[in-house]
């Protein structure tokens, strides 16, 4: 069995083009942590006074201070930690509303953002979803001409996962400062890439996963709550604090976090985010940004190839979605797997409307997502496959 | 690093006592089963076509299958995947009572299952919460008495957590069905060792939780639901299925599992199940029940010395909770850490209406809880010590 404890290329030469779905592989060190806290700690942090419990407390306050420190928060103790940004969205904007206000959000939102807003209108919570342009741009000036005087929340993506846009956060942010509205960013595609200092940007709410560009394992997210801001928790229970008490004790992180938490995969989290403190997001931006330009470089070349998005690649995340003429995205994805062994997903990605904007709600996209372990080599051999797919067509 | 990657015991010899809190250490196959997940396989199940994702959901649906047949239910799909038994219980509890409706439950419940209800309170939905006789057990004729017309589910915990004391389940299950009324069991502390299956005990809605008798890592929850019940999910989000739709897909499991899940958690929860299904329940159980009977035997010739919860060790799970004379619980348990490497539970174990049940509000108690790993001679070193400890007093 020892073989499997060393990171195996997939199949022979597999290429990971997946990485806005998960990120793969991850540094050696999250690996690692992983193990040692399951083998070696393996208490419950909070729970007990023993020393392995009160180390397993040590290591997920660790990743509250990094993660804190990444995003530009100076008390750690707002970091809250669930199971991943879905869970982290669905409290910020299903605690936050309350029957008879709006929130206003794009079309380039995901599902984990839409479906929530969608279950509250059934809760007597109205909503504007703000029409991005067709490369998945969004205009802040619309989105302040959304604000209603019942505006209580916008909740934006930083990016898109379909065509990777990246929306002008900072703006919306102004915006949502100026006229006294909580502003929410989901950042599961752009946490340890791009800037997601809460301060810069005039964030509320931050939304992220741990298990993309932070680099940590699946299963782990985080929501970042400024003071001020009353979230109602989604779960109540065990919480190894307050415990005579039958109501959910009412402070940071403790009122999110009921019920034991992912101890292992928090270590590794801990250890991705200071993987990427470490290296530092504008190296690890620019060579996402170098990846994306070589591809679109190459891409432009292949007639037939439409490619969604941006043309400035400073402006998009490392995602890239096309279409080969009017080709099924889920056949290309399935060849370029089965004869390539090139890692895509097709579809529409958990982002009904981001498709519905650029265009591409029937046909779907082939989404090719990088991540700081890509090469320039795989992009070669990737377009090498492309042209001869479409050759075949 | 490669040390890191056995299992070592903690400090030289330290007897781990608080599987009540988390079950450590897991199975070797379990360790390997996230490391393997993690290193080798890394995709987001049901996301993306391609052979890596499709093996990652290819190891959930395992992890269904183990936990269906552990629990008697013939479909996999039934068993929902949650981050942990209180995620599974706020599910159950919230997603299925309404306005106006009344719950009832126990004394000796958890604040996972009483934190829910009493947040219910403040949405119209009453509740009952049964007394306990002073070891912990349940009468279930008083179950029946509390039921009202408008009472729609009981929710009973299958064990203790503080005294260990077994709940007669089955009794209840028969009042519940007969009684047209929903059986909601949590089973935290009881599955992998005690029998729980839905059939035999009439369970309408079952949480357990991964990381305790089920041996897989922390991060893995189960709510089982059945046929028939309708039961609102707490989260929206990307299912992976049903991608178009701005609503949340209503069907087993994906209803519940929005987001990326815990994969390597699961996969090591699987592995967990497996082992107990090799192993049997009963072997586990003698196991355990052996130790107990063993400490409790022992216990009892010492003075000052006070046990709670039930004599008959076939009526208890495998936790014990002491104390000796009037001292501080917590005082006793840092002791036996700090001197003697021993790791146990003071306090109010999250359940501070079972310590008012058993009189021990003020002062906790000393947690003592095994495991399968649990041997007979750690028993004797931890009774050595207590004695010890009494003699200093």
């Amino acid at each position: 069995m020892k073989q499997t404890l060393k990171t195996l290329k997939w199949g022979e030469d597999m290429i990971y083009l997946d990485n806005a779905a998960t990120s793969f592989p991850k540094p050696e060190e999250v690996y690692l942590a992983v193990e040692n806290t399951m083998r070696n700690q393996g208490a419950n942090p909070g729970r007990s006074g023993h020393k392995r419990a009160i180390e397993a407390g040590r290591i997920i306050f660790e990743a509250r201070e990094s993660i804190a420190k990444l995003i530009e928060v100076e008390d750690p103790l707002k970091i809250a930690i669930t199971l991943n940004a879905t869970e982290a969205l669905n409290v910020a904007i299903k605690g936050f509303l309350k029957k008879g206000d709006h929130v206003v959000t794009t079309s380039m939102d995901h599902n984990s953002v839409l479906r929530p807003i969608k279950t509250l209108e059934t809760l007597g919570v109205s909503n504007t979803i703000v029409q991005c342009n067709k490369d998945g741009e969004l205009n802040p000036k619309n989105v302040e001409k959304a604000i209603r005087p019942n505006t209580k929340l916008i909740a934006v993506t930083h990016a898109s996962n379909v065509t990777g846009t990246i929306m002008p956060i900072s703006d919306v942010g102004d915006i949502a400062q100026r006229l006294g509205v909580c502003f929410l960013v989901d950042a599961a595609q752009t946490a340890g890439v791009y800037d997601v200092s809460v301060k810069e940007n005039k964030i509320d709410l931050l939304a992220m996963t741990g298990h993309k560009g932070l680099l940590g394992p699946q299963g782990t997210g985080v929501l970042y709550i400024a003071e001020g801001f009353e979230v109602a928790q989604l779960k109540e229970g065990g919480t190894g604090s307050k415990s005579e008490n039958l109501l959910q004790p009412n402070f940071m992180p403790d009122k999110y976090e009921s019920g034991t938490p992912n101890t292992p995969g928090i270590a590794g989290l801990s250890k991705g985010v200071e993987y990427i403190l470490k290296k530092g997001i504008e190296s690890i931006r620019a060579h996402e940004e170098n990846l994306v330009e070589h591809f679109i470089y190459e891409l432009k070349k292949i007639d037939a190839i439409r490619i969604y998005g941006v043309n400035n690649f400073k402006k998009r995340a490392a995602v890239v979605s096309i279409n080969i003429g009017n080709e099924d995205s889920a056949e290309i994805s399935y060849v370029l797997d089965k004869e390539y062994n090139i890692a895509t997903r097709a579809g529409l990605h958990c982002a009904p409307l981001a498709h519905k904007t650029i265009g591409t709600f029937e046909q779907g996209t082939v989404r090719f997502s990088f991540g700081i372990f890509n090469t320039h080599v795989e992009i070669e051999r990737v377009i090498a496959a492309i042209k001869e797919i479409v050759k075949q067509i």
